[in-house]
């Protein structure tokens, strides 16, 4: 039997066993050493590695259970608190959620449910098929139920669905002792005891105070005199994102979120606020590169082949469709390559760069307007259609003499049909490349901000979209530059 | 005088005047109304915007400050106390306090540098001008003046660099009683109090105590009896990132920083993770398209035309460089070109749809690679081309029916020249199409892959650089099975 330590070293143990050694970097600090997993459960010696799970992070726990067998997983868990139980089995992706609950019985359901935080079970309650939803609400205490119910009827992706029930209210004429006494009593049972939040009669929300305020006050003072009754929040509708900016914008610990009548209905804790802005971050890439449908975190290896196609597809078949423009346009200009093939071998490298130097201005944009530093107002339209036509002039003059080397280091006179001279060709294609750069920087910086405005999705118009769209305004420059340069 | 609602309202108030109407939704719940500063600022009433200033968010009077005159902000700065000063100065860019500097005497300066956080003050030691630099640090205490200089020791981007050193520690053998006590004490200048961490005399990390285990313990319990022993730290050198991911995943208040002799040295706190995080992403994203360079957030304004072009050009340039290999092989093909031209109309497309099929599978491995779902392992190396293979598959039938159509459809038996047939040419370029897309997506999927093994940044082969990589192979893919299909 061998020790190891703890964390990625065990997960790499579970998944890999053989590459241990090589990662043995401790993450924690007082090293707990960890029992040999696979050894203890030939010896179905499931309290040790109960009591393992208990002594560490849930999340470690959750990472050390996940690779078992799902019959070992209960058998571990009949170990476990139901506290604990429900803390690690929260932190378990939805699979094998699903495939655990097949072992439970109601009873035992019902149990892990309840001590689950507020969140995470509407999270896991929505998951589950139909039948058993049913099942398991009837099993629930009436209080539950309806704290259920009512989580559940927010649409994903706002802050009513991301909130969590389990807040401390104070009310305003008590005294600080008074206070703490309560959050003393009530810290068991609830997310977060560092800001309580203070409500009127009909839960109106009248200020905050927060732990610090609280055990630095004199203790009979009220509540009302060192509460904070200005209050950032965000509304039931609000969109996860804006409420996960406001916990970073004001360095929150938590934010409250009211309804329509202005009453405090839940918090968005800023452990929350995290993981929203890891997956909105996810989501915008994705975007970006035209791929659709959102997704949890750990959804690589989860979703299928055709899943993955699905996601990718649609903007695959879209552009394909939008190239058939670009193909007209080439076709159409058929005779003018037959003459001079020369033109032809440059489109892709036209093509290519547009794209290039597009996605970049598209990308700087669509984030300034992510991070708020621009809006889609006149003002900063155009600012930025002035900055971007200066940074677009060096890069088009930069390119423009490049493209001109390339092509006299790469064809030569004699490849010219007569009639026409390289100097003058590659001059042309030269100076295409820069008007090209130009167009393409400024549609690409242009572009999100229209889609803003017309309150599209930014995102949307970018990297692929935004490729062929200056695809097909790069031939059109191509071929009338052409036309008026070489006489065609 | 008029009257408005605070905080978006007033930032968009300050920025452009007459769009204040449009825009009236309160983000406070509590709302205080905010003055008319412009008609407070012509009858020089400073001590009223001060007032005002110190009644909301820090991050709200910067807000309102940041549009206004030098002068006018200073004046206003003096009717508030150092502390308010300070969290206010501390949410201006760096230009405004640049710019401030000059009109505070060198004791103001101290005085004001004094109050800061201890993160915020290293911060912008750091980046003033040398000369004044040496000033300031020569009208500080020694203490402070020792703690800058170790703050500012740690290179960007690790932990060292963004963490504070103000956080509490405890010793092991006093009671709860006592260190609620010390608590209460300390709380006014330490960045947070809900985490204190139990230290022995070497400054070694014991362990970690909540406020929450705190106030609910018993008071004479000692607080090695209580202390959580486990606890997840970074060390001094680590990423930030990597910092951050650990808040993230352990949904901590904050982590502490140890050295080399796993000694605290300091505390990284729940907001700077979302700092951290917002920033990395902007990062990856521009790198994903091609930009280089690190930037602070709200930058895209401050930074120079000069200094966009210059994020911009070295990658452009560098690609155009990689598209002379494509330009040569094209022009190795004018030959091939000039029998049948039909073939040089669809380089364009097989490239930009190599391109697109690339970035997609590049971007959804780069994520999975930065959430840690995939490492650079060769289990997972197989598992990923085994998926990127089917997905391909899908991917590739599809769009190979669609251009066999496009071309069918954009060209008559007429074009082509007499000895091909349409339906034999167009066939070809299907298959080269589907080749294309399975090759495509497999490089996207391996090239980050590979760059993490061999330790470089995934981002760096995405996007742009992939698209040019996935020309060339287009190219090649293209004209061998054109020679053995079509007998050119």
């Amino acid at each position: 039997m061998f020790f190891f330590l703890p964390e990625i070293q065990l997960f790499i143990y579970a998944k890999t066993p053989t590459m241990k050694q090589e990662r043995c970097e401790p993450v924690m600090k007082n090293t707990i050493l960890v029992p040999d997993v696979q050894n203890l459960l030939a010896k179905k010696n499931y309290k040790q590695i109960g009591a393992f799970c208990t002594s560490v992070h849930p999340h470690d726990a959750a990472d050390i259970l996940v690779p078992l067998a799902h019959s070992d997983i209960i058998s571990i868990f009949e170990t476990l608190d139901e506290l604990r139980k429900a803390e690690i089995f929260s932190h378990f992706d939805e699979d094998l959620q699903k495939a655990l609950v097949q072992y439970l019985s109601t009873n035992d359901l019902a149990a892990l449910i309840s001590a689950m935080s507020h969140d995470d079970r509407v999270d896991f309650v929505k998951k589950m098929p139909r039948n058993l939803k049913t099942k398991m609400m009837r099993m629930m205490a009436q209080a539950e139920r309806e704290d259920i119910i009512k989580l559940s009827a927010h649409p994903e992706g706002t802050a009513g669905a991301v909130m969590t029930s389990e807040y401390v209210t104070l009310p305003a004429k008590i005294t600080v002792e008074q206070a703490i006494r309560r959050l003393r009593r009530e810290a068991p049972n609830k997310e977060t005891i560092y800001y309580s939040y203070v409500v009127d009669k009909d839960r109106k929300l009248l200020g905050f105070v927060s732990l610090r305020d609280l055990i630095t006050a004199e203790s009979r003072e009220k509540i009302e005199n060192i509460m904070h009754p200005d209050v950032a929040f965000a509304r039931l509708n609000d969109d996860q994102e804006v409420a996960a900016r406001k916990i970073q914008k004001y360095d929150l610990i938590a934010l409250p979120v009211i309804d329509d009548r202005e009453a405090l209905v839940g918090i968005i804790t800023h452990d929350d606020a995290l993981d929203i802005i890891t997956q909105e971050q996810t989501e915008d890439l994705e975007k970006l590169m035209a791929i659709t449908g959102s997704h949890e975190t750990r959804a690589y290896m989860k979703t299928s082949s055709w899943g993955h196609f699905k996601n990718r597809a649609i903007w695959v078949i879209a552009l394909a469709g939008m190239e058939l423009f670009s193909g007209m346009i080439i076709h159409s200009y058929e005779a003018v390559f037959s003459r001079l093939l020369i033109l032809a071998l440059y489109m892709p490298m036209l093509a290519d760069t547009g794209g290039n130097v597009g996605s970049q201005s598209a990308t700087v944009i669509i984030r300034a307007m992510a991070l708020k530093e621009i809006e889609a107002t006149f003002s900063d339209f155009f600012k930025v259609i002035f900055k971007e036509i200066r940074i677009s002039l060096f890069l088009s003059m930069t390119l423009a003499v490049l493209t001109w080397g390339k092509v006299l280091f790469l064809t030569s006179q004699n490849d010219i049909p007569p009639g026409f001279s390289l100097m003058s060709i590659s001059l042309c294609i030269a100076l295409v490349m820069a008007i090209q750069v130009v167009t393409a920087t400024l549609i690409g910086a242009l572009l999100p901000l229209m889609a803003v405005k017309l309150k599209q999705d930014p995102a949307l118009v970018a990297s692929p979209a935004l490729a062929t769209i200056v695809d097909i305004t790069g031939l059109l420059i191509y071929f009338s530059t052409a036309k008026i340069l070489l006489g065609l």
